[in-house]
């Protein structure tokens, strides 16, 4: 019994193929990205302003492991893997908190200060050829840009340079682009969080193609008419989607949105931008509101998404009502999620064992997976 | 530490052995099984009549795949499988609807005829190299026999006559013995869906055999005392049942039946028959009605069963109470699913590692295990 | 990417290294531990008294395999594995029960003695070529002791003498130390169950040392002032820990216990000892009740607890408040059961992947260590 292969057997110039039906349900290829892309790469953690003042703490998955980051005396931000050097209890159990002056482990007492190191152990005195030095928490790499804490958890991070920042200059055409936005001094207006059921890829593969935009998306292409067409922002280098002339703002009505950002150019004005950062982050621009995407994979066909509407400060502060203004893009998270989660369903297929198809409009997600097939092989 | 193992070293003429415990228990096994019996063989997918009228689609499982059964503007019943041949989406996501001329992918908005074919999508004319005959819906094996629509998912189905029809005649002694039952125009009284929580095997050999019977069904032997005596129907070649003196019909109470079938001859009058088509249909036939289970297997230790009571148009239209006769095969169903979910829970024990042993009235049983062992071999 | 194993690469004379991280999570080290551990080794399985009179029972699960315990009519308790020898049903489906003579198997009949042997089935007189004693239920080796009846699944257990009764004696420095408390003649007081998300070599590393009583165990130290230093009672043969002098018994409140033991000696008075017998019980004395430990391994990260309080019978039938007494250990029990969670939690980290480290008043859990690894190597 043989599965049909059109992709591979039958290409066109038109049709390129995907890729294969398990590269989207096997555990064992999950847990290889796991390992060669989440907890190799840059991962956006969290907002870093949420960590605010010496001893805020915040513990998040990346990858297999959970990491704290931790606010020091210096005022610097720092991450460590979670786990206690003595008998490996997790030590800050709760999602969010402030401590006084250590991170003490809940059950024997060890005790490490802000910067990681071992301060104090029940008889630790007695135990003078203990080297403190070597029994501290296991620092994870940190780095904070566009007001997120991007940590890695590999020994030996990529260059942040090409791997983040490269990305978002490589789509806008210049990094200098996205500076107007000051995403870093913009504050979290709302957050919501998904739980997809399907492959991360599915979701980034969704997110970088527009050919779906007119079947699921009503409110979005009302206020971007060219995204009708099928042609993602993504697919032409430093290209915004323009808003139609009748929407007097990004919002799910078209009505007018909130106190535009200040340092956006002219030319960025009404102007709707898309970004992605592999493996996990989603960066969409527009000129009175950033959207920020976080991806959390946690199995072959599970996917949390937490999703932030970041604005001026004074907006957030005021009181004024976002709703218009989240409703649009929370509308095209459930759509697109709600398509990836079809997906999810016939990957198993003998059908899709040797994938699909894409389309012209969608070749550009071949670097994609190109781009995966290379991490995993490295 | 050894096993017992008693059917293998000491077998004796009465008792022959069972297949192996881990046949019931090991993932790898079902996973075989799903591919070289439910997705190779023909499989009781839907009754023909509840996809009724042009557009009218359903959906069901199948192995490990998901079918669409939809008649065409012909009236022919047709099945593919549910996943749109651009990036795999589930096509059709309801278990039943009608649609007006087409199947439509709700991702990307392909669109094929209700024969399959690729009819339009989204900038289609503007790829002329793409031929739409090969990117149609993949087809489905379909027959359609006793009303309901048999499917197989493989490229080359098994003999439908020989495996299908084969298997009635050679438990009835002819293929016209049901003709009289005339099933293909009887209605479906009442479903009862049940959620076994045991291996789709133990339901088969539960089925084949009524050494059980006195033990479990005080109902049944109550109709039918030859079964208290632990000979099942099926161990002889064209024998039914005879219905005890004192009961007026199939019934739980032994009170009359429903209309009888007209074409019900009268050798067949107040008896029972039961067959069972490999791997996956029960068919039991009474004066007045026809039992008809499909089993879904879901994982190692669980099994969907489907049961429909078929009865006259007539019967069923009128209105009349159907509980007394229904009643009788659903608590007969509840007490053998209990013994099947009884078995399950000992398949894994190093008492059972070797299996167990059939008793002569059981030993029949053992051409089943033969053939799920060929089955798995070729 | 390396995993920083300071244990193995860098140990000190203070400290030595645990177990790898894998051996708490991985499946294949789980199901090795419950054949070669649980499935070969003494395990107490019930307290005997809770089978009382001719044709009790009790069902338990040891391993993988699922044992009921029947009294004869000679008053002998027997154990065998629960399934029947012809289809593998499971023989007896309650927890706890009472038969008149037999245990009959509740699929086709097959009935077997109090003592296991095989006395009838339908049709049996027809196959006289069947075997009766080889076909009786599997026994499983019994042993009665401290009032628990302990049985081992394996065709050939280990020395009860050896394993058991000498793994108190090692402990107290004599097996006679335990025979003051009469445990055979004391009465389950309370029993409480406890569903623990960790591995169950957490549950007992944790059981063995001290080192983190001050931490989680402030109503323990209380009454045990000497744990707050670190040195679990277990930690030099035949110590008990001292009670504190203004606590006038092991109690939640340090308020007084209950009766004292008659036969406990002066030199056990106001005095706590803990034992533990691999791989699954632990034994607490007190002057006046025995705490009884019994763990079912259920997978890898996932335990359940049942323990027993128990006093003089009339102490138990007096119907006097046990509540504060019970209520001591019962917060040992879930401060513990919560740290063993935390390490669970962090197992599967880079970080503990080489193991953790033992500090000296710990440095006999590596003993344990030892054992388990012998375990799975023979």
């Amino acid at each position: 019994m043989s599965a049909p292969t059109p992709a591979a057997s039958a290409p066109s110039s038109s049709l390129i193929p995907t890729l294969p039906g398990p590269s989207y349900t096997d555990p064992v290829i999950f847990s290889e990205e796991q390992e060669k892309i989440f907890e190799s790469r840059w991962f956006a953690a969290a907002r870093s302003a949420e960590i605010d003042g010496t001893g805020a703490f915040r513990t998040v998955d990346v990858g297999r492991e959970n990491v704290v980051l931790v606010r020091g005396r210096d005022r610097r931000l720092r991450a460590f893997l979670n786990v206690c050097r003595h008998r490996g209890a997790r030590v800050c159990m709760q999602e969010t908190g402030v401590v006084k002056r250590n991170l003490q482990c809940g059950y024997h007492a060890w005790t490490y200060g802000l910067d990681g190191k071992l301060v104090a152990a029940p008889n630790l005195t007695s135990m003078p050829d203990v080297d403190r030095a070597a029994y501290g928490l296991v620092p994870v790499h940190l780095r904070e840009w566009l007001g997120y804490a991007w940590v890695c958890v590999a020994d030996e991070p990529p260059s942040f340079e090409e791997t983040v920042v490269g990305a978002v200059a490589e789509r806008l055409g210049s990094v200098e682009a996205i500076e107007g936005w000051d995403v870093e001094n913009l504050e979290v207006g709302r957050r919501i969080g998904y739980d997809v059921h399907a492959n991360w890829k599915l979701i980034i593969e969704n997110f970088m193609e527009c050919y779906h935009c007119a079947t699921i998306h009503p409110e979005l292409t009302e206020v971007l008419p060219e995204f009708a067409d099928g042609y993602a922002a993504q697919y032409f280098v430093g290209h915004g989607a323009a808003f139609a002339e009748e929407a007097a703002g990004f919002t799910v009505d078209g009505g007018a949105g909130l106190t535009a950002i200040p340092g956006v150019g002219e030319d960025h004005d009404r102007k709707y931008y898309a970004i992605t950062v592999n493996p996990q982050v989603f960066i969409n621009l527009v000129p009175d509101h950033v959207i920020f995407h976080r991806m959390y994979p946690v199995a072959p066909d599970r996917t949390r998404v937490e999703c932030d509407w970041l604005y001026l400060p004074e907006v957030v502060r005021s009181g004024r009502d976002l709703d218009r203004s989240v409703e649009l893009f929370h509308r095209v998270n459930q759509q697109d999620f709600d398509a990836c989660e079809r997906c999810q369903l016939a990957a198993s297929s003998r059908a899709y064992a040797g994938g699909g198809v894409l389309v012209p409009s969608e070749h550009h997600i071949g670097a994609f997976h190109t781009w995966v097939t290379e991490q995993l092989q490295g």
